[in-house]
């Protein structure tokens, strides 16, 4: 491949979005529209790119990886006008520069390695990535020589009955000879009714100009899709997530139904686990082998080792070791490790804390900034007494200790190694080694009470 | 339009639902069947409605919003018959008289203002709505003239080979001519195999009365679709989710998966709402703009302001107020009044209780019969002890106080403006202003204890 | 039908499934693909079944019922070489041979049993099941003479131009006369390219025997759909509850959206109940009549009795009666029996316990290893301290009692008929008939404690 540049237009408003944010900060799968489209060219080994902004170009140059460059399109006239915005970015390329669209966010790195090549091995000043749609109306169109060259693009409102017939379309998105461009876009003019630049005029211009230009289709119709509203945001997003489930499935996981099983992009999944319907994975979570991720699980950020079970749980940025079962209606939020066969069970947060190897919470208890040894058994109701109302301090429970049901851990405060706290006590103070520590009133049964 | 007033037919059975109740009684996205075709019928602007019932009359009418007037069909003699039941109904009116079947929840008010507009323009004693269907098998065909005019509808079983291949089919719905249906009525005949009144007959006889028949082909075929089985009732279920979604999403409301989102016919959404898969909102739930509903909430009722984040939770008839977080796993139970900048976290349940401002109850809380003050913070398994197993009473909780985790505030009780309740207390008594409030036993440690 | 046995082919590793489970034990709709197999020979009425066991056969072995034969295919070396390796258990058979695919799951005894007669009506020696598909790419393609008798099944790689034309083909599932096919297999040989014994190559030498060959093509091609991927095991598993779905369906219950609630295949549903999306319905589940399901619930050999609700919570291998109310968020665990007329409310754990009809734990309550009576209740935050860490005891609470909120029962311990708990206190003793218990400390306020 010769040198290459992108440039990505991310320019426009999207009004049919009916949205307070620009268009190409839409997620799909978790991730921003335009992210993926930056990806795709990354992927496809041209990391040189460039980002076209108007609507609200604050926003979207924030939302950029900072090697982006970006330039501003004050106002908006025209694909052409936008891509001449750039003129510093590829006026002395030597190679290609390649036009994508920011809110086309399922084009495939095959495919933009595609239409380069294709638009190398052509010799093509401008090679256009089309797609055959057996449906094309409202579409520009290709419209070839007996060569197969393209002689121009013709909107779906100029063209002819027998234009219309012509099922290759335009997706907007280009392949240029860079140097090509330059001279092409200084005659690039406005004569037409909205008064724009089109990019599509290039076209003419540069068969003019001598040269040649090609299309390559699409393997994939769906690449192409642009998302003008929500309605277009949510039929991406289906393909995305078939996508996605496919690779995943390819891989060796199982999904009981791809339909409803949400995983972001960037989430990977180890062989023979599964995922029950209703699981969303979102950000960098890393799932092992042969693990269960029952129905309506919610993972953002979380690392699960293998041979892990959970069901019906949210588990947030922590870590999850072997052979642990989590929930049902379990909550582990920031910062929490728990450690290998270890139970965090029903109705059960825990919060900024760790759990060594075979520590246990089964139900109804609160872990908040907290360190809780190997094998430590916390009977149902336990809570850790973090916050004072001014400050957070953490609880430590040594290793091997049992704390009775319904009790109070007042931080800051250690139980040490193999103590055991009665239930229903509120522990202030340390607990020694070996310890049992009580806090509670003596039981008063008030005979017949009830019967006077 | 000229004076109309709609019949709606609902006496029928339903075997093949195989249930309990009428059929027009079985729901849609939360509606009752039979309800979608009276309010299209107001949409449309006629508002005098006759319902027809027959089988579990008593249920039906008691479904139906009191202006509606209903007849009584003892017998199920035909569609004819049971138009003649409602002979009172319109045999003064001077303008049309629309049939409806209440099995058909579909049709919109677009379809049948568009059925009363051809009935009046074509100077038509009847129109037909009806369908161009692929496979027509087993529906009414209509059999036309050259110029158009509707000669008589064939049932499947009587119509020739020519005549089935008529892809246009009967709907069952019709506009009539008031006087001249009266008229008509009174010659219908029941000398078919069945021994019933056809109302479909009523077209020849018309004819032969000198009038004319006309058609009008529904824009949308779903529109005309009965439900006869469980099987129909879930394919116009998600017919009917797909349009109030799709309503949505072109409002400016972000569906992650439109297919398994349930938003019910009233729920209104702001804009720059993400509705996350397995939402569920019912009734009259209202939610503002730029919030987030996470994946399963269910809301029922709920009124929600802007900004507001909720996650796995569910809500029924309350309000929460701006920039509040709800969940995961919280349960806001009828009657309470979330305020502003709230937190009601995982485990938490309110019932029946206001909080005020800022106010926070992050876990393991029950707030039942209770009136939190602004920035109150509940501590970890704090309980409204609501209930003495014979009368529920009232906590109140004034603002800036704080409560301790794993307290029981047992009411009637009211701990005042920044007070401060230790851990692990059981609250009998008051608690005054700026004061702290103990309730608990002294720790006692036997070091050592375990050893021996 | 004459006497029957059948082989189910399950000798294959399935690579494609990229799992280290044999691909057989992987499940559609909470069942072994091969124990549909299975189960669809004995519907059908042959009940003598043998399996042919290769990759990982033990674990195959160990999932089949103790009445079903298996024969171990040591290498790999083609279809007819694996059914040779049963050949004891069918060369004394006087009757049909059924061979079935372990991978096809779909199957059902319809298609099975047509199979079988189209066999013996045509006097078939062997009659080979075929579907017709519009895109037969991929699948050996049926060869017939004009009197419709089969002369060879032609691979797709063999295929002419014509014979590529043929759309019907081969599911791999075979009827044989047991005798000649004990003598055809005499003469298979393995010269092909691959060198493997194909069962296909059976045709043409029972032909040349001078036996004729037939075809049954099923009635519903999704029959035949073998899974070698986890896609297509994904695929089968929405046939399969497409199927569950649709039959519940007829037989009178609701369900939302059946594309997203996941019934086993062995659960029980009564008429007029309403299953929410996302319900999952694993094992021997039964459900009465009349009851709703809410949304995300999960019951594993649950038995649920008439106008029960529940909603988003978990029941596991309990009985939960008429009229009682679960949930949301509630986690029944194994063992439990709830009467009628009970309340399970927001995070409430029952596990191994009984609760007598009208008793209520309404929110937040660990009842583990208890007997709860009629009318007992039990306050919020309630705990049955089961566990002192080295062994598990019973609590009793009989009928009428009221305990209090944050009561801990220290087992082994009975809450006599009519008692009564102040709240928060910790029971470790009985408490006597209609006697109020007491354990808690006395609260005392410090005033202006927090001004100093």
């Amino acid at each position: 491949m010769n040198d290459s540049k992108t440039i990505i237009l991310a320019a426009g408003e999207g009004t049919r979005m009916r949205s307070q944010k620009p268009k190409v900060l839409h997620q799909v799968c978790g991730e921003n529209i335009l992210d993926y489209v930056i990806e795709v060219s990354k992927t496809s080994g041209i990391s040189e790119i460039a980002v076209i902004v108007g609507f609200q170009a604050e926003l979207v140059k924030e939302s950029l990886p900072p090697q982006i460059t970006t330039y501003f399109q004050k106002e908006q006239l025209g694909t052409g006008h936008a891509v001449l915005q750039a003129l510093p970015f590829f006026e002395a390329l030597k190679g290609n520069l390649v036009v994508l669209v920011g809110d086309a966010p399922l084009i495939q790195a095959e495919t933009l390695t595609g239409l380069v090549r294709a638009h190398e091995s052509g010799g093509y000043a401008v090679t256009v990535l089309t797609a055959e749609f057996d449906e094309p109306t409202g579409y520009g169109r290709m419209i070839k020589n007996r060569s197969s060259e393209l002689l121009k693009i013709v909107e779906e409102k100029d063209a002819n009955l027998v234009e219309k017939q012509i099922k290759e379309i335009n997706s907007g998105m280009y392949c240029f000879d860079a140097q090509a461009l330059v001279l092409a876009l200084a005659q690039l003019k406005t004569d037409n009714v909205q008064g724009e630049y089109y990019l599509t005029d290039v076209i003419e211009i540069l068969r003019k100009m001598g040269k040649t230009a090609g299309t390559f289709v699409t393997p994939d119709p769906e690449d192409i899709q642009a998302i003008n509203s929500r309605v277009q945001l949510a039929e991406a997003e289906a393909v995305m997530r078939k996508r996605i489930n496919h690779r995943l499935m390819d891989a060796g996981v199982t999904i009981i139904d791809p339909a409803t099983t949400y995983v972001g992009a960037r989430a990977i999944v180890g062989q023979d686990t599964v995922l029950y319907p209703g699981v969303i994975l979102e950000g960098e979570t890393e799932i092992g082998k042969d693990c269960v991720i029952g129905a309506n699980c919610r993972l953002v950020d979380a690392k699960i080792g293998n041979k892990v079970s959970i069901q019906s749980s949210t588990i947030l940025e922590s870590r999850v070791d072997d052979y642990t079962n989590v929930g049902p209606y379990a909550y582990i939020r920031p910062g929490s490790q728990i450690g290998k066969h270890c139970k965090v069970g029903d109705f059960v947060e825990v919060k900024n804390s760790t759990m060594g190897d075979g520590a246990k919470a089964s139900h109804l208890t609160y872990i908040g900034d907290g360190d809780v040894g190997e094998n430590v058994n916390l009977g149902c109701g336990t809570v850790f007494v973090n916050y004072d109302g001014k400050n957070k301090y953490r609880t430590i429970v040594e290793k091997n200790a049992f704390v009775g049901c319904n009790t109070n851990l007042i931080a800051p405060v250690t139980v040490k190694e193999g103590a055991y706290i009665a239930a229903g006590s509120t522990i202030t103070d340390d607990v020694p080694e070996d310890s049992l520590a009580i806090a509670r009133a003596r039981q008063v049964n008030k005979v017949g009470y009830l019967k006077k």
